[in-house]
């Protein structure tokens, strides 16, 4: 394959980055938690999505814009970007292995895909066969752009990972049209749904094309004249319209949109090193993480409007959490790491990743959450969840009417190799725990490590150094937020560790074919508290292990057990247990009480009239959040309240 | 004026009823808190609603529909509408006094309504001007059948309250045409949106054409198909259409096609009988008092959809409760009362009344609020109210786009005497307290009262029996579900004072001109504490005096209190100081304590890692929830954290 070719970043050359990205291949999982993943996702999903688009028209539209089939056209007019996105995972996957069957659906929708754009370059299959005369007239809402940055990613995708320009010389005539319509001098727009952004900047990334990042820097600089018509009510700020990127205080608005956007506009900064857009990223990277952000690390407090609620607005049960927000926060993520070096940004990946993106796929790999509530209240629906297709059986469905998420995910998983590790002067720094293999090249010099770890069930990774320069060089390995204590052992022997300013445990040192670094994470299993300003979570306990939050379904629960009438007692110790269930997970059991209540209460009754409550104590068990809804959906809750006992 | 006639309900000659309504002027309200409310909306807001119908283009509709402008149809299909709930406003005005500039207004609007009026009967401004070959083919949304139950509404309180059958003249050429259409054999269809039926039972009352029952009866048995389209992804269960009436279980979707809905079936049952209607709406109404009510009254928790949520989804900040759904509420308690006689319907009357329908209309008269939320965070708009139109200066706004709320607070306060008390053979019941004299017949004999009171602000009601048969007979006060202690006194002699079954102080005796009745309702300020499976109130109290719920606004703290940091300490005691602010209110004052929180705290943490907050004591005042956002609209809570101290 292409060794020397990178992933979905690359800052080799970029102006402003502490740490750089890996080539494609550099990182194998071998086994375990990130290969299962990674390996449904090529075996199972990627044919279930090629299936899914065929059956729901993306693929149908395509012919439709190319004059190859006569028919209706299907699906929401941003239908085109779930191909795009599609595409992408395939790439990346046919980059790590060859695969026949990949290699043929992919070649088919590639073939589709360069029958459908116009000789002008111009691509949208909706606009093409729907509204050919309104192109461009809905920059607001026609998502032309946004379904071009996907097309952009796809092809640096292929471009990359198996060196097929195909799909690339489609998008460069796209972006030449684009060019000229939207370029220097020309009609002042921008997109509704940011994405083209980020794509434009990587796209430069592979082309060094400046006129690409200037054509990026020009999305990003017309954005905030308060004129986007917004959605649900919301006006320009639903878009980020109602505020200059450099200007703004908050992320507000509709989560992807806003999301997408800090991915590009990082993305932009680091290639032009402009101080005031870093500022801003950090200014709502402060605001999400402190008043935004779901325990599991979702976003979008809102049903209307897919959105951002206010802040500490961030209720269990009607929030959204868009599978895709996930994903766009660990894309800002990545990139904030890549500049700064700040381990808290590779444990919000981490923490999202394992929480907000992990929940969406079913266990099977053919089923997709679109949302990802924290709460769903004794068995009733969640209103996100009808809306975004979950069926009568209560489970995940397979694709949805807005299918934006599952190849979201699918394009994600296919490069999870990339995001685990990266590459300085100084040396390698790992980020995220997978058992796999590294072979990369240090200062111009082969290094190979291996990764052994069973990770996130267990604490232990180890690194065995196979390939080594012979100078010294720094390994540095992240120890997550979560972790309170960490132990280093060097090839046996116990050794000091120090987190550094980064976040991370640096090792510096003349390394060794066959030397072995231990890392022991403590992995207690802990409860947490909410901020006092969040008032959906008050009196609440949600219960973490590793990097993984937990829920209590009903399933696991002793018969009887109403989810909405236990309390979680904090002051006996919990128990974990490895179960069969689900695939073999660390379950936790944690001990606590239950009130036998009729419904009929109250609903409000005097401070002085105490409710009389029998309290039986019940023995509760958690599970990973992750792998809710894998049973059927019943009652389901990440927060319960803190039995107060008597003194 | 025509003292024997009716207000808006008559259940003289219902088959089922305990109670009956008195005459519409039978109850004068002399002065005080519902006078004052009355003589506001007389005076100031009926002459304002003109005004905004001109502008809103709601006349200039009925002008295009009859032929007598040209230009363009503006605002909702259900427009009309809002003329019409202005138009009873109006009747009921002038059946208590006469006006002569209130008198001109409704002249002109029902010559308006008369000419737009077609041919056959038919009668709707939207569909004869915009899409007249459209009539009847969108039962789910065209509201064509809930406007012609306005101007049924509107026709009876005409022709009850001013002898003035103009608009009845239009109004049963209408119910002809419907009939026709939809009668027995005829069109097997029904209306999206309740109203119809409440209306055609009580044209029914008036006329006594058995077709008007039937018509209603007809449109209530054809509900429960499951075919109605729904909106915001709801489907038919957001019309009510997912069950038949009779199998209903719970309330749901649509909160004021619900209790529209409800109301209409309650009149239905107190005209036919058939105990199964009864039945189901007691289910119901359990259903929304134990699981979905706010403690204002107020229901609907869910911004989209503007729909009842699910049991005990109750949130603060986000819950719509829309006012047109309180006054739903209102009128199918007061049926409910009037069926069974049970004082728990005329005490959810008066807790909506005062708390969730009250709260709408700004203190000047001109402005409304159409959601009435129970938090706005620390100075930011809740969803619903940006929604809704509160402006840019954080004050109600002047009137709606979707004006359903002004009118129909208006044709509430016209007939706010209506509901005050009741009588039957036994004798006389008083319902609500308020100043007013009473003049009516009981068993055929001439009786007045006086009551004197300055309720609800002090607790303190004093009947003063002025005409009297000589007969005994019985005066039943209710003792309001918030009252734990009631004194009476008779002629200045404490005498027992027993609750009866129904809920009310039973009197029986022979009385004598000039007898004094004096009722002391202990009137404390009381903590209430939320059901357990309330998430969104866990820990928290709500302060209630009275039948009045108060509620904390940022312009009455001390300065640098920051309500998102406060709780209330409940183990001291608290004040209630008369104070001039807003008209003479009673504020109470509450012991409480505010975190110095800097807002850069960590969103989570580990339990075992206490947050160090350091509490400072302060004192927290609370007025009527009712007068809330009069000052703008800042920072606002009806629930405070209670403060746990140590023991």
């Amino acid at each position: 394959m292409h060794k020397s070719q990178p992933g979905p970043v690359d800052n080799r050359q970029s102006k402003q980055s502490t740490l750089f990205t890996l080539p494609l291949t550099a990182v194998h999982l071998t086994q375990g938690f990130w290969a299962n993943a990674q390996q449904t996702n090529r075996t199972i999903s990627l044919g279930h999505g090629y299936n899914m688009l065929e059956q729901s028209g993306n693929f149908a539209n395509l012919r439709l814009a190319a004059g190859l089939a006569k028919g209706a056209y299907t699906g929401y007019l941003f239908a085109d970007s779930d191909v795009y996105k599609w595409l992408e995972a395939v790439g990346w996957e046919l980059g790590r292995a060859d695969d026949a069957q990949l290699q043929a659906m992919a070649a088919e929708a590639i073939t589709l895909v360069e029958r459908a754009q116009q000789p002008d370059g111009y691509l949208n299959s909706y606009y093409q066969f729907v509204l050919p005369e309104k192109r461009w007239t809905d920059l607001d809402h026609g998502h032309e752009l946004y379904c071009a940055g996907h097309l952009i990613q796809a092809a640096v995708a292929f471009q990359r990972a198996v060196n097929n320009g195909r799909l690339l010389a489609v998008a460069l005539r796209f972006v030449d049209h684009l060019y000229d319509l939207f370029g220097p001098g020309q009609r002042e727009a921008t997109c509704g749904h940011p994405e083209i952004e980020t794509a434009l900047v990587e796209l430069y990334r592979l082309t060094q094309d400046p006129r690409h990042l200037e054509l990026a820097q020009l999305f990003i600089d017309r954005r905030g004249q308060n004129k986007m018509r917004g959605h649900a009510g919301y006006g320009a700020i639903y878009q980020q319209d109602h505020l200059p990127v450099r200007q703004a205080q908050e992320v507000v608005g509709h989560a992807v949109r806003q999301l997408y956007l800090t991915t590009g506009v990082t993305d932009l900064y680091m290639e032009s090193g402009e101080t005031a857009l870093l500022q801003a990223m950090q200014t709502l990277w402060d605001d999400m993480t402190r008043r935004k952000l779901y325990v599991t690390g979702g976003v979008g407090a809102r049903f209307d409007g897919e959105a951002f609620g206010g802040p500490y607005e961030l209720p269990s049960d009607t929030g959204y959490l868009e599978t895709c927000a996930a994903i766009a926060s660990l894309m800002w993520n990545w990139r904030l790491l890549l500049i700064t070096g700040g381990s808290k940004y590779a444990d919000l990946f981490e923490h999202t990743l394992y929480n907000s993106v992990l929940s969406s796929p079913g266990l099977e790999g053919t089923s997709y959450l679109y949302v990802n509530p924290l709460q769903v209240r004794n068995g009733r629906y969640v209103r996100a969840l009808v809306d975004t297709g979950v069926d009568e059986a209560r489970r995940r469905p397979a694709w949805h009417k807005c299918a934006c998420c599952p190849p979201n995910v699918m394009r994600l998983f296919a490069s999870l190799g990339h995001y685990l590790a990266t590459a300085n002067e100084a040396g390698i720094q790992i980020h995220q725990f997978a058992a796999a293999s590294l072979d990369l090249t240090v200062n111009g010099r082969s290094t190979q490590l291996a990764i052994a770890t069973n990770y996130p069930w267990m604490g232990h990774i180890e690194v065995t150094v196979n390939t080594t320069p012979t100078e010294p060089w720094t390994l540095s390995l992240r120890q997550p937020g979560w972790c309170h204590h960490a132990q280093l052992t060097l090839n046996g022997t116990a050794i000091p560790a120090e987190v550094g300013e980064n976040g991370y445990l640096n090792l510096t040192r003349r390394w060794q074919p066959g030397d072995v670094l231990q890392l022991e994470l403590t992995m207690d299993p802990t409860f947490l508290a909410p901020h006092p300003r969040i008032d959906a979570l008050r009196s609440c306990v949600a219960l973490q292990r590793g990097p993984l939050i937990y829920c209590f379904e009903s399933h696991d629960q002793p018969a009887g057990v109403d989810l909405d009438d236990v309390q979680v007692r904090t002051d006996e110790p919990v128990a974990v247990t490895a179960v069969p269930l689900l695939g073999g997970i660390e379950a936790i059991t944690v001990p606590g009480r239950m009130a036998q209540l009729g419904g009929a209460e109250p609903l409000y009754r005097r401070l002085d009239e105490a409710m009389e409550v029998d309290w039986q104590p019940v023995t509760l068990t958690a599970v990973p959040y992750f792998v809710w809804g894998n049973r059927g959906m019943h009652s389901m809750r990440v927060w319960l309240p803190q039995a107060k006992l008597p003194a």
